[in-house]
């Protein structure tokens, strides 16, 4: 392609509306045109990324045996009744677009397609002897995102690999999430990134096991936690980890104390002269399940550790049924306006018990289970510990449960962090990365097949519904997360897989007739070869030229210069920035070769 | 493929569904699944047509120079309301369908993208260097229709390619319309297509010069006019011809007659002896402004001709202005409500006159201009004529325009029919034929950049709107398309460039180990060869296996079947059922010498 023929226009400054480095890049370069919040034009150098990677995505998703299809990205309500999602992903969280037709039948905007695929496996799969199935499509996906931002990684129309699997029997299934794994491990190595894969919560998606890939870059949104050795990684949401010892307690009987100024455990810990780990801390927060149902909910967990608000978002979708819901819309610390609505009288913040007395939690709140108490497994076996008093400015030592305190409900709500021992091998410590979440595979067992009555007839005659899984990857996500992961201060780092073009040819003044000879020459030779080439033929500066071929980052680039009196070419590589004169004859080889 | 592996399921009996071959077929076959109204999954074998498709379309647009990108289904109402399309396309016509995002924000799902690719080309596009260029885009297109059916023919969700380009000049537009003209043809021909192109009504895109593209087939919805010397071809709605010569009038002086019982032109022709061609037939038609005003529009046209509503509703479009509207959403003849809603008393139907006095159009619909008088040009020399008296039962003979008439506004508004000498070369009549229009170019002129205010610099320093054309060819359609015109009662005969795969190796007998190996051996060695092949290695009876071949119609058949034993396989190509036994190592040279 000619630049000088080519819509591509860069701009010299950062669009305002960027906030990331990869974001503000492919804006600058002309890789991207923002359209609308959320929804962004791909210009034709962006599309080719976007197609090398469906390309790789597609090639390794075949040679597992997936099938590709297209399925429609208009979806009737009543496929999302049946599944019982419709009213939580248009109303509740409102994450599909949803709209009604011109004869007022409400349809959805598919963000996701177990669904559709669920519906269809229920028509055509009767019998054992047609599975295992899998089937996958490439496609634009739609969500309306609160805060749709950081350009195609949180867009609100972008473009996704899905696939879906069916099966007999959850050993099926953990052979093509296997093969998923490997498949997806294999897209990100050919698309020259690097990442890690790591255990993940399963959030609104449901299922038993679920497993992330992470492109690695500062300004992932994701923490991740791994070990050294790499034998275990994980979303910090999800991760587990062994928290310190617990320190002897120095108190052996219960009485109250005046504790002036200390809200947080730091203070208690000093003013007390005793370890955080003593110390229990009772955290409120409030949640709003889809049925309308508000509840409050006190956490205690050990003084050192934090609470990870996914896994507590789990421990209260697992409730939901007591509440006439099927999930949590949000869970929140509970600001004033809220507390006032609980509270009888002025919350003690800070000094909060393992209970709240009938003093604070008004009588209506306590009916109907709507006041709930939880513990964190870290305070379990804590003995004669330190905590609040309900009453500002005194904390409780040596108190035990069983005696002065009754044991919530114990649950797993405690956040891994940086430096614990890990669970699998406590010789090893947990390591801190940041990613950018681009696959995510799932166990999904039977949720849907179940909610759709989609089943099939086993070996034994059996009606039985389908085991299911899901694998997704974001096809334009990956493509920004690459840019993330690989510039520098003059522009992109486009890794050679998937670079729009694979090499660069700059004729420095185009009035120079044997430069433009030797370029269009190599231009000619570059692409007959099956090297992906750009000439910039522009009637612009050496220098602007040089400046967009950084910023644009193709990773060779070629210079019909001064040394062509030597009959050499100036040879540049973007990642290195490595240049040195070659032989105009040797340039496709070199090329060929590196 | 192997099928025992593969999601296929076919039918045995009709879809009720389906109301066309292709429609039937597609559905039959397995190619597709209904998911709601107007909305199909594409399954595996429908997709591998799909993508050959769109290959061989992204080949010959690459080829004139087009740059492929992808641009929001998405899109912002504020883009559509500075093009002025929005009321009309979400409220008046309703062909959009629109939403509201969680911010209240509205939004369309295009249907295409003129709008999006303006505001692009007027953000990046400052001056007449960088012209002429041309984006396109292969993309899932939304439509809601006020009847989806034939499939894939009229969906509501649909794949088309669509192209945009812009210019400094009518010439430049020109030349790049021609190359797409060229491109549309190769992409028919190397789909295998038989098809015409077709001048053609511009129709709610606008611009001056447009041209269809015709897959032919009998139960094609477009009727087509045109010549032996395949010099001239055009859409009825839009074809030009010579009406037959004028008869001379019988009479020579106006008189009023009775003539009773003759409503028809047939009828009155026969009653007073003379030809249609004499007699000046009046009729109503009621048309409502996007502005919501109405008109009753009286349109006087020679006996022997029709009134064609497409020139008609173009007509009423040109006078949209004089109503504050843009467009015309409905042309109808009046029903007998509408009719009282005009008339002061019953209108003499069959018997009206050139105009229709006082007595009989109210005075209220008379100002303002909302009663039209047009004349289509086979009248406007016509002397002597015969026609009605507004008399129920009486004609009036010998009148004259200028006369006893006055001649309304001339235009041309006559259906150009089989049998009609060509206006091009009066001795070629007009053939007919009917086709499922696949492709439409446009040269859109500057509608658009001067709606949206999109200028560039031009050579001269001026700020000079772009010259716009754009040019779509349905790739689902497409695909269906080639099944309309090419099946059998068996089932589909795939044109070899689109199959979804080339050849089948079919094994009769799976229990039979000579039967396997051979056709293992077969299937991979075509594989290998670069021949698409799908292996029937189902547990079924060899019957039900050539009974899916048929119908899903791959072009080549081999079965390992009884000619083994001399070294040989059954060859039999779809298309023809020619079968032959040919020797086992000859298979995979013959398809590709074929």
């Amino acid at each position: 392609m000619r630049l000088s023929q080519m819509l591509w226009v860069t701009l010299r400054e950062d669009p305002a509306e960027a906030e990331i480095p990869s974001h503000k890049l492919l804006l600058r370069a002309g890789f991207i045109r923002r359209i609308g919040s959320g929804v962004y034009a791909y210009m034709p150098l962006m599309w080719r990324v976007l197609q090398k990677v469906s390309q790789i995505v597609r090639e390794e998703m075949n040679a597992t045996g997936a099938l590709e299809c297209l399925l429609p990205q208009i979806q009737p309500a009543d496929l999302w009744q049946e599944s019982g999602r419709w009213d939580t992903y248009t109303k509740a969280e409102g994450i599909m677009f949803s709209l009604v037709d011109r004869q007022k039948r409400e349809l959805g905007l598919g963000p996701t397609h177990e669904e559709v695929i669920t519906a269809i496996a229920r028509d055509m799969i009767k019998s054992y002897r047609q599975l295992p199935q899998h089937l996958y499509q490439i496609q634009t996906k739609f969500r309306d995102e609160i805060r749709p931002r950081f350009g195609l990684m949180r867009g609100r129309e972008f473009i996704m690999k899905d696939g879906y699997s069916f099966h007999t029997s959850p050993e099926s299934l953990k052979e093509t999430y296997a093969d998923m794994d490997r498949a997806y491990r294999n897209i990100l190595s050919r698309c020259g990134l690097s990442f890690r894969a790591v255990e993940a919560d399963s959030g609104a998606i449901g299922g038993s096991g679920s497993q992330e890939f992470m492109v690695l870059a500062d300004a992932g949104e994701d923490e991740i936690l791994y070990t050294e050795d790499g034998k275990y990684a994980a979303n910090v949401e999800k991760a587990v980890s062994l928290p310190a010892d617990v320190v002897a307690s120095p108190f052996s009987s219960f009485e109250k104390k005046e504790t002036p100024n200390t809200e947080t455990i730091a203070k208690v810990s000093e003013f007390l002269q005793c370890s955080p780990t003593n110390i229990v801390k009772n955290v409120l927060y409030q949640g709003v399940y889809d049925s309308g149902k508000t509840v409050l909910i006190l956490v205690s967990i050990r003084g050192d550790q934090d609470v990870n608000e996914v896994k507590l978002n789990n421990e209260l979708v697992k409730l939901a049924p007591n509440y006439d819901a099927k999930t949590i819309i949000s869970l929140t610390v509970p600001d004033e306006n809220a507390q006032q609505k609980w509270a009888s009288k002025s919350l003690p913040l800070g000094y909060i018990a393992p209970d709240l007395g009938d003093d604070y939690i008004a009588p209506s709140a306590q009916v109907e289970g709507s006041f709930l108490r939880l513990a964190d497994e870290t305070v379990k076996d804590l003995t004669n510990f330190v905590t609040g008093s309900n009453e500002t400015g005194y904390h409780t030592v040596g108190g035990n449960w069983g005696k002065e305190f009754t044991l919530p409900t114990v649950v797993d709500v405690r956040k891994a962090s940086v430096g614990d021992r890990s669970l699998h091998d406590p010789t090893q410590l947990l390591q801190t990365a940041r990613g950018i979440e681009v696959g995510h595979i799932f166990q999904l067992g039977t949720k849907y097949s179940q909610a759709m009555g989609a089943t099939y007839t086993s070996e034994a005659g059996k009606e039985e519904p389908f085991v299911m899984g899901c694998y997704g990857i974001g096809v334009s996500r990956l493509a920004q997360a690459a840019v993330e992961q690989s510039y520098d201060k003059d522009g992109i780092i486009w890794p050679r897989a998937i670079a729009p073009y694979q090499a660069i040819v700059i004729i420095p003044n185009i009035s120079d007739e044997q430069q433009v000879k030797v370029a269009e020459q190599l231009y000619n030779d570059l692409n007959s070869a099956g090297i992906d080439t750009l000439l910039d033929d522009r009637n612009e500066r050496a220098g602007v030229k040089f400046k967009d071929a950084d910023l644009v980052g193709i990773p060779y680039r070629v210079v019909t210069g001064r040394s062509l009196k030597d009959g050499k070419v100036e040879f540049v590589k973007r990642a290195t920035k490595e240049a040195q004169d070659i032989p105009i004859e040797d340039v496709v080889q070199t090329i060929l070769n590196d």
